[in-house]
Order: structure tokens, then sequence, then C-alpha cells
């Protein structure tokens, strides 16, 4: 164990992956129905058991020939045969084609002994017979064309001869591989096992969705355990969750170990706290083999790469009834990734999916990257390589996407969805330049850019307008940060509410107007009037933050209760209990007076009269949708634009709403 | 029906479009567990139904403060704070920090009653209490840096709030968006349905794979339903493959209409007989409405379009007890494609695949199409759209992919593995120039072009070499013909065996040497001892093709023969029974030695021992891998040049092969 010391520093990215490369992975090759092998990657090289077709095969309806017979034939001398019969497809011919006679033949029917050609129907006549009689067809064909031997006629054989090599090693099955497969009448396919991928989240406060959460006691939702799933999944293994461990060494321990006999690789992920961490730490060098901790990558720092015993003891170990005594059968790979969800999926992404796919087979997806510009100009200095999340927005005019940086918190889980992949920062590069080209990897290869990326105010009616645009991103970041983010040149459009202090080039794509004012418990229990009762009474109140287009409203009816009373609005703000606290959404405030938690919050009527409860009017408030001047002709920004033209839908239903917008409050 | 006649003309590939977009697919949304809903399409906005977080939570181990404590603190002069508790993740505060106090705090935990921030362990020291005793931590913290109201805490719903949305309808579930409502709790989530696509093939001679195949009666595998299938799910779809219908009109139309109760749409696929196909269209006149018969493009010709009535009367129809009596909900779409398999793909891939897609509500993937350039000019002229299948060999040297049709009849399933995609030539378009611009619209999204191009003969050496390399694609065309293309510019390398008679520029990249003879029964029971016996005696011949080595080894043999009899080759060929008889591959001639087919084939000595057959040998012939000269420096010919510098492991076991490989015979 005296040389585990120097992984205590951080290792480089690229030894860390050299770590992970080193890790066996691979699990046995498995047969699968070939129905459900679309995706898999053959695990020998297929050789065709059959000829196919098996037959000397019509290629064309028409009359089964001797060539010879039709030497000389053309449409002023046709040859006449006798036809002695047909044959069909599926059926075997009862029929030789002697010299001078022929047989009708369908497209795919097999050619009868005696005929070497086909001749298309379309070049023949019939002769004779009386076909109004009962079994009455003609008893000669006039063959008008003269053919070849093998006309029309695919051998035996040629489309692919038994023994011949069909498809390769490491071939992915897409349908046309199924296809040919299905020809050679293969109904199973040896395939690249998928490796088994262990997930096992730690961390006391971990719930899985779906179960009761109680966040009096700091409990959240595992997000890491299903989006790692997910992961894996597209990587091409097989994720297996694991219950959750808490942060008790006995039950860890046993949790990773009862992982590591069932899976190839074992991934922990879950917990941040600084004791869970210490406690897989420990269970790791006990139980295994530290090989790396800590990689000199942000996010990454806590990543730990290593090696875990099987079974607890040789006795119980993988059999070795063929003499294999290789040392990583009696152990799994490990691979410990952080805490929060974007750092954890980085991390996989980055270092973990490339050798689930290696051992699965699987090609480096052809989307997993892609070429952008700096939408705006970032500065990093730490000295290690930054695997920085960005989103992406395709302005489809010929340049590159523009690539935003999204740092909202490694632990927000919200930045899942705004971000689209990473760019991976050189420790040596300080400062990224405004349309400096990066490559994004994406998180999957199925991330689609949005088709437009809206920010500013929340809004009822906005969510509406959302969902009927295709892939659009909107961050409800409220509206006066909205406006500053319109103004630096990343969004498309920005969403406004309210009255606004900042000037910005915009150009106004419409709106409506909602009513605003104090939600209260249904039928108004303490009688609020207005604000003066906030000021003067004594209610819990609960705001919004002053980014959002109602505070600002707030702000200003205040102010001018202020100047009635000759006072200053921060005097009378300071008398409301719960003016400072400040809660993210719309529907917030609402629902802590619904909570019992507040007696009034500020809101929308639209919002208390759908969740049953009081509202005190104090005005209304505009929304307008304002764009970005060189974004208005983007097809997505138009289509915005066509919907706010005329937002009756849009509107109908909410109270409160009208098509009335105006600019100004 | 009088207004169906018009539709008797073939239709445009453009009304074909507009006809199966105008067809109903579209399923009923589901709800899918979380686990299953990678890859599906949310049917409907999901707003947060909770905070997350659903507390206010520490964002960094350490202690829990009011910040107001720690105004003006700083390395000098820290604020000492008395230590009051502990709060860890996953459970509820029992503590409250009262002025002048502090909690010890985890990442991730409720913050206490009474702080408001958090203070880094890093910006601490213990101070006080006797760490030595049993429970014996500090009795108070040293604060060495002053802290904002709200530093180091992520308030309740900071991340999303409750009411907020979260994600709009049409979002595509990948491992991010799976993520963000696990964080939400999210468990189930509805999803757009799996359109279900019901496929009939018919045709007497079809047989599934794994079953028996009957080749003398015309029996070929199902090729169609498998790899149609498999489109249909890679689309979105839901394939259900339905029992063989025979060529009979009742059998064919309760299997339709079966399919039609089930399904959303209906596929038909397979035959290619005439009579088959009449039966179809016959069923769809009558128990259904036939849109349209017939598309102007190559292949797709006897494409059908139309609608199956459902459950045979209105009174078993579907019910109506929503009050919902839109026709369509009493009709299933239908599409015939075409029998061959590249022709049925291919009309699938073009015209039904964006329709499932659509239904499904999936977006085109971003991998569906890729530009090229023509490799070789291609004339066409016969006044329809061409759907070209076409193979791709991207040389990466900066410049698009090289483009080459594929044309080896549409009835050939090895050209669904030979082929990667189609051009659309215009009907207008008579003649495509070599280094053409064109887009190829390939048949899977996940198709990936062969990393090298190697033609010529067939080999069982060659076999295991091409095992080795990373998804090369080989065309065993033939010594002869192979070097015809290598000449014309579009494959890599060139496998040639025995004499040539061309002269093409190449590089000799290596190769080894082969016996070759003839194959005989085991233990030679006619007591063949060479070609003379052939010309002599009444034996039954099997021979290989023109472009094959072994054929021109052969033929020189004979020449030698023949000049030693003072006769003509062709003269001693005529008294060979079967010498005009060839068969495909190396293994043929033998297998139909074994079969009792014939009595002696040209072949291996390799073939004939691994199959234990008797062998008369004839000689040695060169195997020689021959690289185009502007393409050496390729990856994967420098491979295969390396591979073939010591080709001991390749020969290995090879009965009569050597590393003895010369150029001339």
């Amino acid at each position: 164990m005296s040389d585990r010391k120097e992984f205590r520093d951080l290792a480089t990215p690229e030894a860390a992956r050299e770590a992970i490369d080193d890790l066996d992975l691979s699990p046995a090759p498995e047969t699968v129905p070939l129905e459900d092998a679309r995706g898999r990657v053959l695990a020998e090289r297929i050789d065709a058991a059959i000829d196919v077709p098996g037959f000397d095969r019509a290629s064309m309806d028409g009359y089964a020939v001797r060539a010879r017979d039709t030497f000389g034939a053309d449409e002023a001398d046709p040859a006449d045969l006798d036809l002695v019969g047909a044959v069909h497809a599926g059926a075997a011919p009862e029929v030789t084609v002697e010299p001078g006679t022929c047989a009708e033949i369908s497209t795919g029917a097999v050619m009868p002994d005696g005929a070497d050609a086909v001749v298309m129907v379309e070049r023949t006549d019939e002769v004779g017979g009386d076909p109004d009689a009962e079994g009455g067809g003609p008893d000669r064909i006039a063959v008008r064309t003269a053919v070849a031997p093998g006309d029309h006629v695919m051998s035996a054989g040629a489309d692919i001869a038994a023994g011949a090599r069909a498809l390769g090693p490491g071939t992915r099955l897409t349908p046309r591989e199924i296809g040919l497969l299905s020809a050679l009448g293969v109904d199973e396919v040896p395939v690249a096992g998928k490796p088994r991928v262990g997930i096992v989240s730690t961390g006391d406060e971990l719930v899985r969705p779906g179960e009761a959460l109680d966040p009096s006691r700091g409990e959240i939702y595992d997000v890491n355990s299903t989006t790692i799933a997910a992961g894996v999944e597209e990587a091409g293994g097989e994720p297996v969750l694991y219950p959750h461990a808490g942060d008790d060494y006995t039950e860890m321990e046993r949790l990773l170990r009862r992982a590591a006999d069932e899976c190839d690789l074992v991934l922990s992920s879950g917990s941040t706290s600084a004791s869970a961490v210490d406690v897989i730490y420990r269970v790791i060098e006990e139980r295994g083999d530290l090989l790396l901790h800590g990689v000199a990558v942000k996010p990454g720092k806590p990543m730990l790469i290593g090696r875990l015993d099987r079974g607890g003891s040789e006795a119980v170990g993988e059999s070795d009834a063929d003499g294999d005594t290789d040392p990583r059968t009696g152990e799994s790979a490990y691979v410990g990734l952080p805490g929060y969800p974007v750092s954890a999926l980085t991390i996989f992404r980055t270092f973990v999916a490339p050798a689930i796919r290696e051992a699965a087979g699987q090609p480096e997806p052809a989307t997993a990257t892609i070429e952008g510009r700096m939408a705006v100009g970032e500065r990093y200095g730490e000295g290690r390589m930054r695997l920085m999340p960005v989103g992406l927005l395709d302005l489809n005019d010929g340049d590159l996407p523009l690539v935003y940086p999204v740092d909202k918190g490694s632990g927000a889980t919200t930045s899942l969805v705004e971000a689209d992949g990473v760019v991976a920062v050189d420790p040596d590069t300080e400062y990224l330049d405004r349309d400096e080209r990066v490559t994004v990897q994406l998180f999957s290869p199925d991330v689609r850019p949005p088709t437009l990326l809206g920010v500013g105010e929340d809004d009822p009616a906005l969510n509406r307008l959302l969902d009927r645009l295709d892939a659009p991103r909107y961050l409800p970041v409220g509206s006066r940060e909205g406006l500053r983010r319109l103004r630096d040149g990343v969004p498309d459009v920005a969403v406004v509410a309210g009255p606004t202090d900042r000037d910005v080039d915009a150009v106004d794509l419409g709106g409506w107007a909602r009513e605003w004012g104090l939600v209260v418990p249904e039928g108004n229990p303490a009688g609020v009037t207005g604000l003066a009762d906030l000021v003067d009474g004594e209610m819990r109140f609960v705001n919004r933050p002053t980014d959002s287009g109602l505070r600002r409203s707030l702000d200003d009816a205040l102010a001018d209760l202020a100047t009635d009373r000759d006072a200053s609005r921060g005097d009378l703000a300071d008398r409301i209990d719960g003016y400072e606290l400040t809660v993210r959404a719309f529907e917030s405030p609402v629902r802590k007076v619904l909570a019992g938690d507040a007696d009034a919050g500020l809101g929308l009527r639209e919002t208390a009269d759908r969740l049953d409860c009081g509202f005190v009017s104090l005005g209304e408030q505009s929304v307008t949708v304002r764009a970005a001047p060189d974004r208005v002709e983007r097809d997505a920004v138009e289509e915005l634009a066509d919907a706010l033209n005329d937002p009756t839908d849009l509107l109908a239903d909410l109270a409160g709403y009208s098509r009335n917008s105006r600019n100004d409050p």
C-alpha cells in the first residue's frame, strides 16, 4: 500500500483516462434473438451457412425457356414455344422445359429443369388456345426477343454463397445487417455483452423518485442514480440500481461488495457530504484497490478510480474451473463520481461512458461533439482543466452555433437541462474570447440545441406560449436580468413584466396585461384591502426577488403609498414582516399562503383563482416579449411573433389577463 | 370509386408524401415509468410539483451562522462563536442558532433556525474543548471571514420552484431531462405513444428466419419483415409481426383486417410476385380506401397508399363512448412496400419512417443525411425520380466522403450491407459527374461508412485479415473485376489471386500463397490424379467464374495440358462435364461435392481439409493485396499493411497456405 500515497496528489485527466482504460469492464459475449439485436455489436464473424438464393431463381414474371430456342427471335420473327406448364413462387416446379417448350414462371420461382433463362412477359404473346373455355389458356407462346443463358435468372448463391463471409466481428447491427442475417436464416446472433454497471448512491438524505420526501429532514430526491443509469444505457451498458446506502461503513461495504459481485463496473454517486465520501474511500482502500484519488479537472476533484474485490474471499470467488487465473476475474472495476448532478454527468460523460462503449463494442456516437463559437467571453484561471457546462444556440445563419456558459452552481439540477454539453478548457487557457471556436462535447448524442432561447419573467400565459413552440429553452431569470442578458447578445428574446429602468435595443413582438396584487387565504379572513394593511398590520408577507417584474410593481406601489404618507419607501418596507423573504416563481408566494406560512403573498389574480385563494388587486402590469433586433427573422422568433399577433387563445380562461399590453406599467 | 382511376397513373413523390402525411398514425399518449422513459417524448408540459431544494440548504461543509455575527471578522480579528451543535445531511436540525452561536453543518443539510449563512470550514478554527476527551470537541469556533446573508446557502426553490415550468411538451427525454424529473420526484411520465405498426408479409415462398427452408420449393427467408420491423423501432414505432399470408384472398383479407384492428399503420411487404400484389390491391380496394397506387420513383412503382377499414362493420368498430365521431377512428393507415429488400427499405426510409417519427413525436435524426461527392460518373435518364442505393467511403482527407452507386439488382440482400443510403436523383438529372456533390440519405441514423473498402478475390486467410480491421467493407467480386474497380479509383485495395492480365498501377502490400486443385469426395474414390481425368473421364465437375483467380489458374493449367496434347484449351474445356457450371464462393464447389452433386470441384486444399474432402493438388497461387497509390497512407490501409508484414498468425492452421507470396502465378 506504500505506493498509493502518490495518488493523493491530483492526477492529470490523461492519467485518469489511462487508469480507466486499464480496468477490465468487458462482459462475456451473449446470444440474442434477431429481433432484439438492433444496435448490438457482433461478437464474431458470421459466414453464410446457406446459398442465397438457395436455387436458380426467376427475377421477372415471364416464361422459363432454353435460351438456345430463342436465338434469332425478334419482333418480326418470334420464336414459337409450346407452353408446358407453370411454376409459381413457393412451389416446386412440376414441369421440365424440353427443347422447343417453355413454362410460365413468376418472379421468385424456381427455374424448372431444362430452362436456363427467363423471357419477360412483356416480350411475349399468347398464341392459340381458347381463353373463354374452362381452364383454357394459350397452348403456345410467341417469344419476340432472344435471351442469353442466365438472363433474368439469379443463380443459386449469387447473392451470397454458403461459406462466404457475411458480416465481420464488431459490426453494429442496424436494420440493414438484420436484413442480411434474416436472408441467411439466422434467428439468433452472438453479440458483445452489455457491461453490467452497478450504481450505488450514497447519502442519508437521498430518496428515490416516487417515494415520499421529508424536506424538514433535508431529504432530496436522488438525481444521479437515474441520470447515470440513463447514461449507462445510452453508452450500451446495462444499469443496475442498488438500494441507497447511508453513511454507515458496514452497510456501504456490504452494498459495494454485492455490486462488485454482480457487475463489471461499480459506480458510486450521490452524496456530496464529506462523511459519505470518506466512508466510500475507506471501503475501497480496505476492500479493493484505490488506483487514483482526485483528478485535476473542475469538476471532478473528488473522483475515485479503483477496483473492488469480489466475493469476500477466494473460497466464494469466481470459479476457476477453466484454469483461468487472471486476477481480474476476482475484481470489479470501480469509479466514484462527484455528488452534484452536472458534475457527475460531466465526469461520467468524459471518463466513464467511453470505457463502457469500448467494453460493449459500441463506436463513439457520430454526434458526440459539435463545433461552436463562444457567445460571450469567459475568464478562467484555476490551473486545472475545466469542463465548463455550456448551452448551445444555433442561429442557422451559416455560422457555428453560439456557445454560452451555464453556471448556476453545480448543485442546481435545472442546469442539467439548461446546458447541452461541456467545453474542456485547457489548464493553460485563461480566457476564451467572444467568437472563439470551441468544441462542445454533448451530454448525450441525442442532445438537440433549442430552437429559441428566451429569458426573463415567469408567467402562466408565457408557459402556454412556450408549449406551442418546438423545443424552446426558457430561463426564468426575471425581467431585469432578462433585459441584461438580451443586451449582452446571447438570447433571442426577453420577456419583461412591469416597469423597467433598462434601456435595451429590442423589437417589441407583443404581449398581454396581467392583474397583480396580494394573494390571501380563501375568503380573505383578515379583510385585507391593500398595501397599507401589510405596512400597518401584523401580517406575515412573502415577496418576490428584485429581478421580478411583480416586485418592481410592488415597489412602485409602495413608493406611491410612501409619498401619500410623506415617508420613504424603505421605511414602509421595513415595517412589512417578510418584505425581505423572497421566493422564486410566480406560484411560490401563493403556495406559502396555502401552506399557512404566510398571510399574504405577492402574486397574480390568475394564480389566486386557480389555487382557490382570495385576491386583493393592486393593478395591472404589461408583459411584453422583446426580441434582439438581429434575431427577428429567425423562424422560431417569427413563430413567436405570429402567436402573439392574436393572443386570444393564449389568454383564454386566465383570470385577470387581457390583450391590453403596454410597455409602461 | 369513380375518382380512383386517376391514381392509376404514377403519382409524384410529393403527392405520395402528402398522402402519407394525411394519414393519421398518431397513437394515444401513455404513461411510462421514469426508468423506461429515455428516448421518449413528453406528451405534455411538466411543471414542478415541489420546490427544489425543498429547504434552505447548506452548499458547503462548515458552520451555520447568523451573518450579522461575522460582520467585521477577518484573519486578524476572527469572530468567536459558541458551537451549539451539528446538523447533518438527511437529518432534521435539532439546534437553533441564536445570536453569538453557530452550528457545524454538512453540505446538503437543512439550515437550522436562526442561521442565514454558512462559513466554509477552511475559514474557521476550532477553539477550546479537549479533543482527546470522550465526546470532547471544541466548544467555540473562530470565524476568520465575514459572510453575507445567504452565502453558501441554496434557498428553498432556488433550483426550481413548485409551480414553475420544468419541461415543455415534445421534449425528448435524454439522461439530462430524466435527471431533472428525478429531482422533482417524478417516477412516471406522460409520453407520446409509439405508433403500432403491423407488418404483414406476403408470398407463399417466405419462411421466417430460424425455420427450416426447402429451396427445392423455391422457399426463401423473409427479409423484409425483420428489416422493416427494425426500421420501425428505429423511427420510434412499435413493430408487430403478423403470420405470413400466402397469395390467397380470404387469408390475406383476414390478416390485413386483423392488423388494421390492432395497429395505427399496416405495412405489407414481402412477395414480388404479381399475383400476391394483385391480391393485396383487391383487398385494399374492397376493404378500405386506396388513395394512391404507384409512385414515380425507382424503386417504388408498386407502392400503395391507403386506409383499411377496422372491425369489419360499424357494429364491432371502435367504441364511440366519448362521442368521438372522427371517421379515422374506424380506419388504420396502410402502405404497401415493394418486395425487394433494398427497394422496401428505401421506400420505407423515404416515405414511411418520417410519418412514424412524426406520430411518435420524434425529431428527424441529426445524422439522417450526409454530404458526399460522386466517386464515379453515373448516367440515368428514365424520367422518374431515382432513389439510387450508394455506398460511402470517407477518405478523411478533408474532402467530402466518396459516394459510389451500388447496383447488384434489387433482389440482392447483400446490397443491404453494401449500400449505406440512397441519393435521390431528380427526374431531370441525366448524368451525375464524378466529384459532383450529392446528399446521401442514410438508411439508418447509426450507419457508419466503412473505414476501408476492399474488392477482389475471396479467401479464408483474407477473411481472418478482415476480422482484425475495424469496420472494413469487402466486396468479393473476384480478382479480375477487383483490379478493374481499383483502376477506376473507388476502392482502397484489391485482393488478387493467381495470374492477371490487367496492368493496374498499385502498391503491393504483401500477401501469401495458397495451394489449389481439385476437391473430390473423401478418400478420392474415383482415384483422380489430375486435370486429365476431368477431360477424359465421365466426371461431373463444378467450376468457378472467370473473374475468380482460381479459374484463371485452372485455365492456365488446362492450356498447358492442351499444349502437351497439341489441342486447344477450348476443346479440352468442352470435354469437361460442368466446365461451364460456375459457383460463387471458394467453398461453394466443395459443398457441391459434399452434397453429391459433383465428383470434383475447383478449390483450395484448406477447404478440402476443413470439410473432410479429398484433394488433388494442381499448384500454388499467390494472393496479393494491392493498394491504390493515393490510399497507402490511410490509417486502415496502413493497418492492413502492418498485418501483412508478418502474416504468420493469419495463416496458422490453414492447410496449404504459406508466406511464399509472389505476384506471378
